[in-house]
């Protein structure tokens, strides 16, 4: 039986007890950007219910062009406005360096990723990367109501970037 | 008293049960590619708990560059041999054409984004180009474990794409 095996029997009781369907638009107006870290749970360290927000991660929870695009379709046809960038300690992206990596994949795979694989060396000065990144940023509207975040993998807490 | 301070104030409650720290790597060694829709919850629908699995989310759920460059963190550094996609239904990405949300942005902002906003007119077909998208990458190294799903936001149910 696979991982995916075992998450796929979890969704029956998920179903059982699922009361849809909720509007189309985020009800609390707000989109999440994160780091796709396993111990790192949005809808957990936040408390959001089913309809309340957009989340889009990545490795990093970095503000990558992707995450560009998700936040302008989120803003401009469903109605976001605020914006919750959140980094966490003990992150995989502190633990490399991005030529290193480039070099091993370029090693195995014969060449080099045309993409940049974002990796930081300070959890605070990348989490005001990306709120300068959304600042700078030309086609999402509403940017005066961006935070940021490290979530403490150790006790669960998330702590303001000033 | 905005969105964000209400969903930090919910942060106490969760690190007041909150038990780590847990190990870096996804014990499932599972990355989950998900749509940023606020009905989608992939921590109940597929019963995460913390530490299982890599979430990587976007408008769409479609497997983008940035999405390959995170699939090959979490495959290459984080050992995650699995990969689980969610498209759901009444997805914001059926309800308009790349074109014409090019051109509204345009008018806006005085000019085009260089990237392509990624709406698709059928789910099962971008569940599938997603697939293939994967299948296809030169730098994601295991993709003998990838399957694709639609999410059913009125039931809570995960049907799989063939």
């Amino acid at each position: 039986m696979t991982a995916t095996d075992d998450f796929l029997a979890r969704n029956d009781s998920y179903a059982a007890d699922f009361d849809g369907p909720l509007p189309l638009p985020p009800a609390r107006q707000t989109a999440v950007v994160a780091c796709m870290d396993a111990r790192l749970n949005p809808h957990g360290v936040l408390g959001l219910d089913e309809g309340d927000a957009h989340v889009i991660r990545n490795a990093g929870g970095v503000v990558t062009d992707d995450v560009i695009r998700s936040l302008t379709i989120s803003q401009r046809l469903l109605g976001t406005r605020e914006i919750i960038l959140i980094h966490h300690t003990d992150c995989g992206m502190l633990t490399f360096a991005d030529d290193d990596f480039k070099r091993q994949i370029e090693d195995d795979a014969g060449f080099r990723p045309p993409w940049s694989p974002e990796s930081f060396t300070d959890l605070d000065t990348d989490v005001r990367q990306s709120l300068r990144r959304i600042a700078a940023d030309p086609f999402v509207p509403h940017t005066d109501a961006v935070r940021g975040f490290v979530f403490d993998v150790a006790d669960g807490r998330l702590r303001e970037v000033a």
